[in-house]
């Protein structure tokens, strides 16, 4: 028997808050019955849904919250708020009573909050922003996503420590490689900072899966399982991943209309392309994290459906069981201080030609 | 009847050179009855090859040069050789022969060479590198690709002129929209550097084009004609774009030999996927270009074929007929010096409350 954690749940955030993060916990409850979920938000609509759902109902704690974080809130204005449903959700992890939290609400709040309010873990100067993307060799992890615009050397090989941790825990890698973003794969190409990331890492623990500098293409051709970057090369990537995906989708749907000829095609080539549509499913990608906190942060997309939101908790329930947090920090240990200084000072003296 | 103008051309750039350049310059000629190229390279192997395409021929004077660069040469290395097809291409340009130059060969050594030898327009900082990617509302024009891997408010502001100007010329837009990547479209999102590049173009001439920040994947949406970014970042998205179309291409090729039915509704799709498939045809989108430099310089792709290095010739031709370089010089003399100090300076001040 696996011993039971607790996930604490903002229960009003995301476009159809409560009904889907409900419908979804009842999925959740079904896969990870050892799992509780402390659900925060208002009683009055949650307590009828959780009635209507027998599963959830019986793995959930509810507590009443009288605020609600909206979408264009902003960060500052959120953490006045301390009787936020997410807000609350949050201070649960911080105050022991939950091991994590979900939240299908507004992305910069979560950030702002979670961050302040759990702090960052000893030894980690910057949280990430993590998700998982589609490759033609399997899943991808990304960071960061946008939670640093910059990012200097020890940033970014903190982050390729959560990246290593996060592949193994979510994905069940043994050895994921790692790939750092740039613009050449050569070793001189890109800025100081990011070949100074490099040589850190190549000296690391894990230099044998460091496969050095990679480029845009190789996130979708899945050159790597894990790629490092800072925040804005990060997001900027993923949306324009994400775009071009969406952009030829459209274009195959009118091409499936466009005649009768291509009607009857699409309709023998329906069954085929399922597999194509289950790969893409943007609910098998949906629950980004911010690594690096004390305590598990998954923030799901706001439009999900209840699959979706139940595949955040998927993820947070990953990184829960598998010790996240224990395993960064046996991580970090390993890497010592990653400055540039210590990479220096750890070089052997050149030996005389 | 239309001006001659001359191209010179790098006749050893490329995977395929000498015989892609000679038969893509016998499309050109034919496109372009107007222009003269001078072609650069082995005498022994051009001479043939022109002689064998009679359009060609006609439209060539052929200049001997002893050397070819490598695809592996160091830029540093290029440099030193100074009797190379691509070097003496670009003297050409350089001592008044030509107007612009054609090469398919190594991109570094390009854009060294070209920086070097041409000279950078007077009043731009920093040259940029543009090209063209579909998107669902038409072409969209994106700089820079990545000369520029570090940039600052200066060179973001000179992109965008140099952006308007190329979107005018080569895709013949009467007022393109423009947009600066960031990672969210708010006002307050992304570096110092990037909000104060969007206050300087929203007070400038292109103030009434410009759209603010976009997203990645506004890239793909089309959501303006014209991205500008820096060069690291430029880079990653147009490769990480590429990626993500190149990965679909191949799993519908999957999908469509993936069973009997597959291939049968294949075949009866294939006449509406040939839009498709146009509308991705890389070599519609052959053609980066360098701009602001003392003339024109298009980059073929390395491996490209006739057609698609007689678009990039139609790209530099487009360039020169519509004066590209005259009309970068309006465009900078309307922005002025593009510095927040001026910017400051030009703003009116507070009136009282």
């Amino acid at each position: 028997m696996s011993a039971a954690y607790t996930l604490s749940v903002d229960g009003m955030g995301g476009d159809f808050a409560p009904d889907v993060v409900v419908a979804g916990l009842e999925i959740a409850a079904e896969r990870h019955p050892a799992a509780r979920f402390l659900v925060l938000g208002d009683e009055a609509r949650l307590a009828p849904l959780l009635a209507a759902h027998k599963r959830a109902g019986a793995a959930v704690t509810l507590r009443h919250t009288p605020d609600a974080i909206g979408n264009e809130m902003k960060p500052t204005a959120a953490l006045r708020l301390r009787t936020s449903s997410m807000r609350m959700a949050i201070d649960a992890v911080a105050g022991g009573e939950a091991e994590g939290v979900v939240s299908a609400g507004n992305t910069g709040a979560l950030l702002t909050l979670s961050k302040i309010v759990m702090k960052t873990l000893p030894g980690i100067d910057r949280p990430a922003m993590a998700a998982i993307a589609p490759s033609g060799r399997g899943d991808v992890v990304m960071l960061d996503l946008g939670a640093n615009i910059v990012c200097d050397v020890r940033n970014l090989v903190e982050f390729a420590v959560m990246g290593d941790v996060f592949a193994r825990t979510v994905l069940g890698l043994t050895a994921p490689t790692l790939g750092l973003l740039n613009v050449g794969s050569e070793e001189l190409k890109g800025d100081e900072r990011i070949r100074q990331a490099a040589d850190v890492l190549r000296e690391s623990h894990l230099g044998p899966q460091f496969h050095g500098f990679v480029e845009g293409h190789d996130i979708a051709a899945g050159t790597t399982d894990v790629i490092v970057t800072d925040g804005f090369t990060g997001n900027v990537a993923l949306k324009t991943g994400e775009g071009a995906l969406k952009l030829m989708s459209q274009m195959l749907r009118q091409v499936f209309t466009s005649s009768l000829s291509a009607k009857l095609g699409y309709l023998l080539l329906r069954p085929s392309l399922e597999r194509l549509r289950e790969w893409l499913d943007p609910r098998r990608y949906n629950g980004a994290v911010m690594l690096g906190l004390n305590g598990v942060v998954v923030k799901s997309h706001g439009g999900t459906d209840a699959e979706g939101f139940a595949h955040a908790v998927d993820v947070a329930m990953d990184m829960v069981v598998h010790r996240f947090n224990e395993r960064i920090r046996e991580g970090l240990a390993r890497i010592g201080p990653a400055t540039p200084a210590a990479m220096a000072a750890a070089e052997p003296p050149v030996a005389p030609a």
